[in-house]
């Protein structure tokens, strides 16, 4: 991936390239996905650029979170779904297309195809003991 | 689905149920998934009873938004993964098993096979302007 100044997203934000705008603040911008999943797809932006979680700012990811609720509430209203997904990929192998963190909102309808292969394993309690341990040390 | 008061996550909050805690604040609290995809496989939740994003409260979703960074950051160092999926499910048709709202974050390995279905569609530009300004001045 490019730095993340370069992307397309960077030229939405700054007005070079239009986007279907459904909100915006100091801190968070929102549109329609060009390439939608679903009618009503939709992707939520920090201005901040950071191309993912880890590397955003404490500040951005509280106003990223604090306005998933009523841009979520909205979306369901307008498109009449009642059930979404919402998916954050995080580096080329986990999909990430746009090197600008994006939060896809991505409402369900009764033939929407997207899913997840989802094959989970039994958890090795040991090894769960050890890495809960390091992670919860690392973040105090 | 049944309640959010009734759910496996309250019992874990009220600590009725044993978990692999990684990090605890006032409005947050995460631990691994007792079925993981991957090693390493975090849900972070809101201790707010909300089954989904929507009906969410503003200040827990600007907690939870808050400490995702930090907790990704500490996953990522552990696990020695550097992708990652964040995944947030709403309503038993997306995929939604736990009536108590829950962010997945999945560190992805080279062997990792979870996966999504994609299947984008061109956009209906015209009925994208409407729905966009319909959602816009709905959250304004």
């Amino acid at each position: 991936m490019s730095d993340a100044q370069d992307s397309i997203f960077s030229l939405i934000l700054s007005g070079k390239i239009p986007s279907h705008k459904v909100y915006e603040d100091d801190f968070v911008y929102a549109f329609l996905d060009i390439n939608p999943l679903t009618r009503g797809h939709t992707l939520v932006i920090p201005k901040e650029e950071s191309p993912t979680m880890d590397s955003l700012s404490e500040d951005s990811a509280a106003s990223l979170g604090r306005v998933l609720p009523k841009i979520c509430r909205a979306i369901m209203q307008v498109t009449g779904a009642s059930n979404y997904n919402l998916i954050q990929n995080n580096g080329e192998s986990a999909g990430q297309t746009v090197p600008h963190l994006h939060i896809h909102i991505i409402p369900r309808y009764s033939d929407s195809d997207h899913s997840f292969v989802w094959n989970p394993k039994s958890i090795n309690h040991l090894d769960a003991k050890d890495i809960a341990e390091s992670i919860f040390t690392l973040i105090k």
